[in-house]
C-alpha cells in the first residue's frame, strides 16, 4: 500500500464496503477516527457499534455531529491518519440541527487544505436515484452533491468503492 | 483538450458535476445550450439561473421542452457545439406531456447520427436506488435506462462524471 | 472475448444493461438460467418475457425464487455456464417469504467456490440513492450490500454496467 496522501475521499452507495476500504487504508497505524453519527435510535446504535467492533484499539474515537471542522482542527498532527465517517452524515445533523450548510461547508473546505494529514473523509453518494418527492430531501442531495465535488478538488486521492472494490476517479499521489 | 467526437454522452447522479463538466468540454466555443427543463415552480427556476450563470457570453439558450429531436436538427451546425441538459428532464416532460416515450426516443436515435456534431447529451442516473413504490417512477427509471444504452451505443465517448471527476466508459476518439 | 472465469458479478442499476451484458458474455453456448423473479403481477410477467424474448433457443430456464443455492448445485456442470438473474429479487423474496436472509447468504457463499463453472451472478445496485423512509428498504439494501462484497470477494470478475457499457472493477482471470 501506498502513503496516505494529504486528503483522501472515499465514496460509496451504502453498505458498498466504503467504510472498511478506508480502515483499511489505515491499516494498524495510531489512528483518529471522528464519527458524525449520533446514537439516536437503536438502529443507529447497532449501525455504530458494528463499525467500531471493525477497528482496531489503536483508535482514538471521537464524536463530532455538528463541529467537524472544530475537530478536525483539534486532533489533525502530522502523520496521524484521521478517518472522517460519515460526511452525509454531518450534512444531515448540519440540516437537522437547522444550521447553515453551505456556510458550514465552506469553513471546511478553507480548513481542509490548512491541515496536517493524512485525513480521510468517507461519505455516501445519494443523488443516483429517482428524485426524491420531498423538498428536504432534494437539498440534501444538493449540499452532498455540492460537498462531494468541492472535496474532490482539494483532494489527492478520491476513490469510488463499488462491493468493496475501489476505483480510483482521482490519484495525484 | 481533445476535440470533440460527434456524440458525446455525459452521465452521472444529482449534483455530480455532469452539466459542468460537459460545460468546460466545450470552453469558450460559441456554442447552442438545449434547456429541457421548464421553470414551472421556483425551487426550478432557480436551478435554471444557478446553470445559466456558470455559463458564458458565447452561448445561445434554446428551450426543447418536449420537442428535442426538432431543435437538435433545427439549431446543428457543423462545428459548434450543442449541450443538451438534460435527457431525463427531457423524459419526465414527455411522460407528463403524455407523449408517447418510446417512439419520441426512436426519433431521437434514428436523428442523432444524420446530424452534424459535436453533440453532447447530459443524463442523469436514476436506476441505483431502491425499486420505487410507484409504477410511473418505475416507468420513468425503465424509458431512462434504455435511452441511456441505445445513445452509449451510437456515442464515440461516454463518460460518467462522480464528484466532478470524469471517468470515461466509453472512447472511440 | 475471454474465457469465462469459474465466478463472475454483474453490477448495475436497473435498466442498466446488465442483463443483456451478461447474457453477451455467455455467447451462443449450451446455458442454464436461473430465473429468481416471481410473475406475481402483470408488470412482472412483462419484464420476465422481455427478459425471455431477448435469450437463444440454447438456454434451459430454472426458476428459483427461494433455493437458489440448491438450483445452483443441482445444475453446475463443468463448462456449461450458468446465469442467475437476479440476486437483489432473490434477496426480496427472502425477506417475503420470512427467511433467515443472513443465513441464506452464508449458505451461497460457501457453496459458490465448490462449485464448477462458470457461474455468472447478476445484481443490482440499490443504496446510491436518498436513505429510504421504511426500515425494511433499509435492511434490503444493507443485504444486498453485503452480498454484493461477499461475492466480489470470491469472485474472479466484478463487472459494473453503466448505459450497457462494462467496467471492470475486479479482474483476475
Amino acid at each position: 500500500m501506498t502513503a496516505l496522501p494529504r486528503l483522501t475521499l472515499v465514496l460509496g452507495g451504502a453498505r458498498s464496503g466504503k467504510s472498511s476500504y478506508a480502515e483499511r487504508l489505515i491499516g494498524g497505524q495510531e489512528a483518529v477516527y471522528i464519527a458524525t453519527a449520533q446514537a439516536l435510535d437503536a438502529e443507529m446504535t447497532e449501525r455504530i457499534a458494528h463499525h467500531r467492533a471493525g477497528r482496531g484499539k489503536a483508535w482514538t474515537t471521537v464524536e463530532a455531529p455538528l463541529e467537524l471542522t472544530d475537530a478536525l482542527a483539534a486532533h489533525a498532527i502530522a502523520g496521524r491518519p484521521i478517518l472522517v465517517d460519515c460526511m452525509t452524515l454531518w450534512l444531515s445533523n448540519l440540516i437537522l440541527a437547522g444550521r447553515d450548510v453551505p456556510a458550514a461547508c465552506a469553513d471546511l473546505i478553507e480548513a481542509l487544505p490548512t491541515l496536517p494529514g493524512p485525513i480521510i473523509l468517507v461519505s455516501n453518494e445519494v443523488g443516483w436515484g429517482i428524485v426524491p418527492d420531498n423538498a428536504l430531501a432534494r437539498a440534501f442531495r444538493d449540499h452532498a452533491g455540492r460537498l462531494h465535488q468541492a472535496i474532490a478538488t482539494i483532494a489527492q486521492r478520491v476513490v469510488l468503492v463499488v462491493a468493496g472494490l475501489p476505483l480510483a476517479m482521482k490519484d495525484q499521489t
